[in-house]
This record gives structure tokens, C-alpha cells and sequence, in this order.
């Protein structure tokens, strides 16, 4: 990932830090989805991702995020707007150990721990057990409660094509 | 106004420039409202606003950034949402001076570049003018196009008690 902590001198180029952290904070979505897959012992995948949702004007912006982060793909969220979606658990161990380096500021970051907790799990196997599938249950229901950032229900989550 | 270039070395403490642009290319809105205003001489007054909205959970941010860039009201917005809000001449020079030397990244830019030639207008007295009040007609015409950032029609523009 890239830094640019002088910021201000050279904006044109690329994103900072800072401004990514700041940006996330009003626009990125951590959300855990839990859906039913028969072919895996436990019977359910656990799908983490990490999300920025925009106006397709702003796609621009997304591609910048893309190239910070140096991963993460770019398609339709929903009519006119695009989305940047990270998944799979090595990229998104880097994404947590970027926020955590650089914390958010909103309350943004209660989400963002349980998040991480998620990804620490899955990191060590733990949501491949009964136990742990139920702490990955109630972590992801604790996350983005409130009206700032109504997530889609499990439901209509996608299958992944990893599962 | 603070800056904290350094930023992950101190962010429980202040906000950095980067973050309140990264924040602000996601959350603010600039806005400029023309209302009828009989007590003045050409008829109507340019009411200019900067504003961030936020969930009411997350007014602790808007504290943050009333605090960053040193003034700015605190008000509900509507049910559960709060607002930070700026308006007066000499408070927004300051919110645009800060912008030009921090620039937006999103298309947001270019709706602040319309409200900038404003706000220097007003400084000048052009908004005084039928030509200079027609100007910012056009421009405040230009602001907020798009989905991405719903704004309150003019008619909802709150009759400022500065009028």
C-alpha cells in the first residue's frame, strides 16, 4: 500500500493515508456475510468484504482506492452506482492492518473491530468450528447497526465464486 | 486551522487536513441558496453553506471538525441527523482558502469550484448586481448535479436570520 503523509504536495498524484482513512470513514462498508454452503463440513461460508460504494461520476475515485490499496475489484453496485469490493482473506488482512495502523475516526470503527476480529479468526481457522462460527455470527451482528450505513441482508449477499 | 501532517502519530487528538478532505469528499456539501429577500434593494439574498451531515451517533465527529476548522453551528438536520454548518462570509473565505490549498478528489471538486467563485464574489459585492446575482444563479445552477448529493431545494433554504 502507499503513503503519502506530506498529503497536500502532492494530491494530484496519489491518494494519502489520511485522506483514505477519512474518505472510508464517510463512504467504506465492512460487512460479514454468513451463507449456507452444503459443501463445506460446517455448512456455512463466512464472507467478509470490504466495500466503497459511489456514484458512477466519482468511478475515478474507486480506481485511485483500487491502486492504494493494490487490490480489489470495480463493478456495478446497484443502477448508476459503482462499487470497489475487497474480499479474500489475505487482501483483506492487509486492509485490516491498514486501519489499524491508521484507526477511523467515526463510529465506523466499532464495526471495523468486529470486522477485524472476524478476519483474525479466519486467519487461525476458528470460523471452520461451531464455536467459532458462532462468534462470527455475533460479531457480524453487531456491525453497522444504525440508519449511517444500511447493508444488504445476508440473503442477498452472492454466493462467492471461492465457495 | 490545525493540520497534522503526520497523522497515525495523533489521531486520537486532532483531525489531519487529509482526513477532513478524504471525510468531506465523502460527507460535505456545499451549497448556495438564492432566497427572496424584500428588505434588500436587488430582491434576493445568496445564502452560501457548507455542511456535513451525520448520523446523530457520530456527532462527536462534527464536533471534531467544528473544532478543526474553528467555528460552525451544530444543529439537527432532520430526525435522527445531525449537521455541522457553516455559513457567513468571512468563516466560509476560510473553509474555501483551506480547500484550494487541500483540494477535494471527487467530482465534489467541481461543485466546490462554483461555490468558491461565489464566495469570492460576495467578498467583492458582486452578488449586489443584477449581472453578479445572475452569475451566481449560473454557477449555484452547476452545484450538486447528480444523485450523489441530494440537496434541500432553495425553497426549504432556511431565511437566514443574518437577512
Amino acid at each position: 500500500m502507499s503513503e503519502n503523509p506530506t498529503g497536500a504536495d502532492n494530491q494530484q498524484e496519489r491518494l494519502s493515508a489520511d485522506w483514505v482513512v477519512g474518505f472510508v470513514d464517510g463512504e467504506g462498508c465492512f460487512f460479514v456475510g454468513i451463507n449456507r454452503q452444503p459443501s463445506m463440513k460446517i455448512g456455512w461460508q463466512v464472507l467478509p468484504e470490504f466495500r466503497v460504494v459511489q456514484h458512477q461520476k466519482d468511478v475515478a475515485i474507486l480506481e485511485q482506492l483500487q491502486e492504494f490499496f493494490g487490490f480489489g475489484q470495480i463493478t456495478t453496485n446497484h443502477g448508476d452506482r459503482k462499487e470497489l469490493r475487497i474480499r479474500g482473506l489475505k487482501q483483506l488482512l492487509e486492509v485490516v492492518a491498514f486501519f489499524r495502523a491508521h484507526p477511523l475516526r467515526t463510529v465506523k470503527r466499532s464495526s471495523f473491530d468486529c470486522f477485524a476480529q472476524v478476519i483474525d479468526m479466519m486467519e487461525d481457522g476458528d470460523h471452520l468450528t461451531e464455536k467459532g462460527l458462532e462468534r462470527v455470527r455475533q460479531l457480524a451482528s453487531r456491525m453497522n447497526r444504525g440508519a449511517q450505513n444500511p447493508q444488504r441482508p445476508y440473503a442477498r449477499y452472492p454466493v462467492s465464486s471461492t465457495g
